[in-house]
């Protein structure tokens, strides 16, 4: 599938491992302290932490010698998907999802102490866009598929059928 | 687990419902469209639906009633989960996870054509932040789960053992 979206949900791995990215984020670095902070069975979190490393948004560093013993920091790359960490804070704090009355955890500027948020800002000018102005197009990199994905609905709402073929390339 | 991370996850459900989102967010709706788009075995697909409709992030709503033929359109919930699917999006684009050489969609302001990106901002002024200079810290529904995560790594640098009840609340 040619998806920006599937390919860095296809990174990540799962639930728990997003987990482990949200732990290494905020500072924890080693199996016993993911361990303790999401309940994970042993072998999923080794299996996860694989993974992650597999796909490069984690490196193992050694911090003992004897015994050998590895921690776990995100790369650049691992730490650039601190914007979707961020989504999914910022969705569940407005939605009541934390399972606490109110934010568990806060976000804030270390210069001036001043709450952070995501916003959708004008490339160009950084102006804050509001998200129904957002629309989407194909890009230089686009498929068929996506191409059948951006133009379905005005088809659908013309009443034109699809061809048998259209689209099917995956 | 006291997370508003882990919350939102467990709201979506799993890759497979993100990319169902992911088309929602692109016009898509009906049970033929989402198997065409992403190949999804129909149980999965079935299920994956019933999941979105369960945690209030879409809706049923009938198109025809002979035969009873029903659509799936974004909740005010669901829709609010855009800068996670953008986040996703321009991380994809950014690592090259696409798939494809270049990005197969872009995001853009309708009403001046411009592309739009997302950022984080001083919530006061609406000035952007650089990501590193974000810090988290416990909010007002933290519990002592959360304290610790955001403690751990000055503890442990600083060499102080952890006690055996502290954090162990889940």
């Amino acid at each position: 599938m040619v998806c920006s979206i599937a390919g860095t949900l296809e990174a990540i791995g799962d639930r728990w491992a997003f987990l482990v990215l949200r732990d290494l984020s905020l500072g924890l670095t080693r199996y016993e302290e993911f361990q303790r902070s999401t309940g994970m069975p042993p072998n999923t979190l080794a299996a996860r932490l694989r993974h992650l490393e597999a796909n490069g948004l984690i490196a193992r560093h050694l911090y003992s010698a004897h015994p050998p013993r590895h921690e776990y920091r995100l790369t650049p790359k691992g730490r650039d998907l601190q914007p979707a960490i961020v989504a999914m804070l910022e969705w569940g704090d407005r939605w009541q999802a934390s399972g606490a009355d109110a934010s568990p955890l806060e976000l804030y500027d270390r210069n001036t102490g001043r709450r952070v948020k995501l916003a959708f800002i004008d490339t160009e000018t950084g102006e804050a866009i509001p998200q129904d102005r957002l629309a989407p197009r194909p890009g230089p990199g686009a498929d068929a598929m996506v191409v059948w994905r951006l133009t379905q609905k005005t088809r659908r709402e013309a009443g034109v059928p699809d061809s048998p073929s259209e689209g099917s390339k995956r």
